[in-house]
């Protein structure tokens, strides 16, 4: 049985869906002449501030497109679906908001976006715009605590990129900007549960097979395998499971803040979300830890994949301040 | 086959919903005490001002709870799902919201919401609070065009609620929010299309049955039939019979404005909406009609049923500013 999509030819989904959205966002995005791929913000780049660069492959969508706006991601390098971009469109996007003081390349931890984003780093190189580059790895499922480089990025990128674009716009320096990276990164701890698959636009077949009343705990955005293959549980047990992980890892003091995310996977609706984030807020009233926001959604997506994450950022008062600096993204706001 | 839902006792479903919500938007929503179907905007309702009243069956989110706040609505009534909430949380928003000038009703036209929120107006005459009513009735595919009051209220009501919660903050009048409500409704058009169904939570059973290889024209947002149940097609083609049935009734004059939302049922992803969003595009220039503003995602869904509505709102200057009027709610903001 192939899943049904409301598609044209597969092959040209990614370029057809970057069209839509040009079409239906052009206040906020263009794309750079002759390379479709490489999406900017038309009120983000500005002489004097660090660019921000994120990117990756497609079908997370809002992620990457919805964060590149003012007071965020200043352009996004696109890949085909659940592939990294090729390096062109990521030295289009560089060279596109480059001001002068360098670019951050800020990404999830892929092989394939860790290949291509070095490679046009390098090329960037040869034409003198400075480069740096943050990994995210905020999905605890995906490699034990003691071996943080190795994991995968994953919807905690929401809030990374967020501290990472306020940083830029405050017109931080280069140095600052990663420093500010690396720190929201480190303290940004995701976990994910999937229901059921997704398919790609070119193959319409699901891309793993689950039983009809099995679960997987700590599956990666594009299938990747988890810690445990369980009989699906309640609603609180799986939020359990994924708190006690959390937690277990973010050791925060009674009395501080975090920010939370619970995000759908793609065809988890919202009435579930929230029946999770009744259970989130339970835990974290008995850890004594207080919710300084909180979003409720899609927002890092695994076409119409079956599943949420929750994910927590251990705030301090520097991040604090950047997650609360205003942007607006064709997709998000503040 | 039970889908799998992330969800503890089904029975529970609407109400753990609910402490999700007010868990995560404190500061948008509260509801009223010893009344949790009854959810308040913080920031909107004041002395002065209409008060304005949605609500439904549960199941759409964001539709409702999405659009209650400071610029939009005052007020929803949460019923479960698929199913009119009572009177008594209908008359707990009322009273919470009246500004002594009158409260506006309004919410899809449903025979079990009309029933419901009728006998909530009778009892708050009772009171001395003046209740108006306004259904929405804009699924083109639910009625033919010369019976428009028997048409059912779907993904449109964003539009429409957005248009009559700006009037009601800037401080009209009730009859003048009232012709402004049905103004509104009077010149919106949505129409969508089911690819699979959903199930409710008490039951984990699919609302309808759909070929592997079909798709239902026309399908209400609770599994209402539609017009036509056909082999699917391509994004184009189909966006083009959703827009054919809209564009044939609005007759719309060339340089005029149209607000659109690319709406998903629920587990139709970003991606397949932005491919509808560039064909919507190509058929408004080729109308020589202007995007004023647009919305794509989930803003009336149908818990995790698979397919997607376009709605074109046909602006005139006065809709046009009520559109571009701020409001600020949890889950919506412009």
């Amino acid at each position: 049985m192939k899943t049904k999509k409301l598609i044209n030819a597969g092959a040209d989904a990614v370029d057809e869906m970057l069209q839509g959205v040009l079409a239906a966002h052009p206040d906020h995005l263009y794309a750079v002449e002759g390379m479709p791929r490489a999406v900017i913000a038309r009120n983000g780049p500005r002489k004097g501030k660090v660019g921000l660069v994120i990117g990756g492959g497609s079908g997370h969508e809002p992620t990457f497109l919805g964060y590149v706006g003012k007071g965020l991601a200043d352009a996004a390098a696109i890949g085909n679906v659940f592939a990294s971009p090729p390096p062109d469109p990521i030295m289009a996007c560089a060279k596109a908001v480059d001001g002068g003081v360098g670019v951050l390349f800020m990404y999830g931890n892929y092989a394939g976006d860790v290949m291509n984003f070095d490679m046009a780093a390098e090329m960037l190189a040869l034409d003198e715009i400075k480069v740096r580059t943050v990994l995210t790895t905020d999905d605890v499922a995906s490699a034990p605590s003691d071996q943080r480089e190795k994991r995968r990025g994953v919807a905690g990128n929401v809030f990374i990129f967020k501290a990472a674009g306020a940083a830029c716009d405050l017109l931080y320096s280069l140095d600052e900007v990663e420093r500010v990276a690396r720190h929201a990164n480190a303290r940004t701890y995701t976990m994910g549960v999937a229901l059921s698959p997704c398919s790609l636009p070119q193959t319409l077949k699901p891309n793993f097979l689950i039983g009809d009343g099995e679960m997987e705990i700590g599956m990666g955005i594009h299938g990747e395998p988890g810690t445990a293959r369980e009989p699906l549980k309640s609603a609180d047990a799986v939020t359990d499971e994924l708190m006690d992980n959390i937690l277990r890892e973010m050791k925060a003091d009674r009395g501080e803040r975090v920010a939370v995310l619970v995000n759908s996977l793609g065809s988890t609706p919202m009435m579930e979300l929230y029946i999770m984030m009744r259970r989130v807020k339970a835990r974290l009233d008995a850890a004594g830890l207080i919710i300084h926001t909180s979003l409720v959604g899609n927002y890092c997506t695994s076409l119409e994949m079956a599943g949420a994450s929750v994910t927590l950022m251990h705030l301090d008062d520097e991040l604090r301040r950047l997650i609360d600096h205003p942007c607006d993204c064709a997709m998000f706001r503040r």
